[in-house]
């Protein structure tokens, strides 16, 4: 899914949501927990319910990992199932990997060609080592950890590196370096609604990944004022607060409500902006 | 397996070295390749060739990975194998996982509880949310990427965040806060064997797990010259070169070879420096 299909299915859909599947065997309902296969029972009811509001899924690959071998049979089933019944639905793995070398292919290989991702999320800490390999696929994304949405990423990221820049502004400055608009992401969290102005200095047309809206309390208002660009340029994730939204047997419907406001939400900033008159 | 026992542990077996089985499908022997379990097959043969010169093993999790549900049910067979043959070897993930909060939880639950390594490496991008969850398993450890043996370890872990301190010294400066020399180590690139002087200073007491050395070219005298503390206190890593000796038949005979000569060294060197005086 290139730069343009992306942007013409946020115009489309009037939505630039994610919908972020952390899939936590304990916190399923007990309706799901009986099924043979609970995780990919619930993500299928979530996403069928959610689809219709939003331009991407967003697997959190550390609740499948936890798994271990049916933790991944349940990532590829999601996966394959989005594809056949969402096929114009952005596919991210969030995965954060970041390696060298050999070991960087072997992640880019896993989530590009096994299961058929069309994102990855990865960190920069290695360089260029970690995100090279994931650019030499046409058509693909990475998408490098700049300025995370937790607290912590006060621990390095906002360090000086500079008379007046901070780490995260040297890696959006290098990183641009590597690939272009349309194979790189960077990820900017939402709880930091006045960094995006910096941020957007750095990359004025790439896209931005944006974790931090919803139960961590980030501002989808304030993300679109200071994060958009001229092709909106935003992809914002909420999970907890829409597959969590109801404990009961009806929890996919309570997750197609939660997806539906932000999806008006998104639907008015987005047009009053006037990002939709030539729809 | 504490700092004790692994101390122990080196001046018994007279070697700091640690055997990565990156392995990868492609490049296993004709033979093994026939078997009805490659990776499995390959990895038993290095293990039980390699264990005796060998204080611990690193599975390098992209290999496994990249095999999906199967690779996974690969790297569970290892790791068990390991446990049951050889208790006394320290198991190694490198994963080089860093998420944040609940993702973070379930990363140290994969590696420490399902399938029960010794320790996992971490990268530090974002801050102490990466790096905490895996500190609260008691006589487990978290292995912080600090200074790698890449070339892109140029792009961030070199960059100067003060007047005279990088990157990765600020990270082993501020994590060092997090944890202690019982449950924390860092990874130190062998091929900038100079540094090692540096990391020491801020980390005299902490084991380094030391990668580079082998097919990457690092030299493991420096290593030890540089690098080593009161205690040893380094885990060298060879991988390619142990592991990849020989692609015939015999290449476990070839495995065994290149990881006797490592522990020739190495005895060598801890007989030289005193460490072996009171075994």
């Amino acid at each position: 899914m290139n730069f343009k299909q992306l942007t013409e299915a946020i115009r489309r859909k009037k939505s630039f949501l994610c919908v972020g599947l952390d899939t936590d065997l304990d916190k399923l309902p007990p309706v799901i927990r009986k099924s043979e296969n609970p995780v990919f029972e619930f993500n299928k009811r979530i996403i069928d319910a959610t689809a219709p509001f939003s331009i991407a899924f967003k697997p959190n690959i550390a609740f499948y990992e936890s798994q271990g071998a049916d933790g991944w049979q349940n990532l590829q089933r999601t996966a394959e199932y989005i594809r056949k019944n969402y096929p114009g639905i952005f596919l991210i793995a969030d995965a954060k990997r970041g390696d060298i070398g050999n070991s960087s292919e072997k992640y880019a290989a896993t989530f590009f060609e096994k299961y058929d991702f069309d994102a990855v999320t990865v960190s920069p800490y290695m360089g260029i080592d970690s995100v090279g390999p994931f650019l030499k696929y046409p058509g693909k994304w990475v998408i490098v950890l700049a300025l995370t949405s937790n607290k912590g990423a006060e621990d390095f990221q906002f360090i000086r590196t500079g008379r007046s820049e901070r780490l995260f502004e040297t890696v959006l400055k290098t990183s641009l370096a590597w690939g272009d608009k349309e194979n790189m992401m960077f990820v900017a969290g939402a709880t930091r609604a006045n960094m995006f102005v910096v941020v957007r200095e750095y990359v004025p047309d790439h896209f931005l990944l944006v974790p931090g809206v919803g139960t961590q309390g980030g501002s989808l208002e304030d993300v679109f004022r200071y994060g958009r660009n001229a092709h909106c340029g935003l992809i914002v994730n909420a999970s907890r607060s829409i597959i969590y939204a109801d404990g009961s047997d009806k929890f996919d419907e309570a997750a197609r409500q939660r997806a539906e406001e932000m999806q008006l939400l998104m639907a008015d900033l987005l047009d009053k902006a006037g990002f939709l008159e030539n729809c």
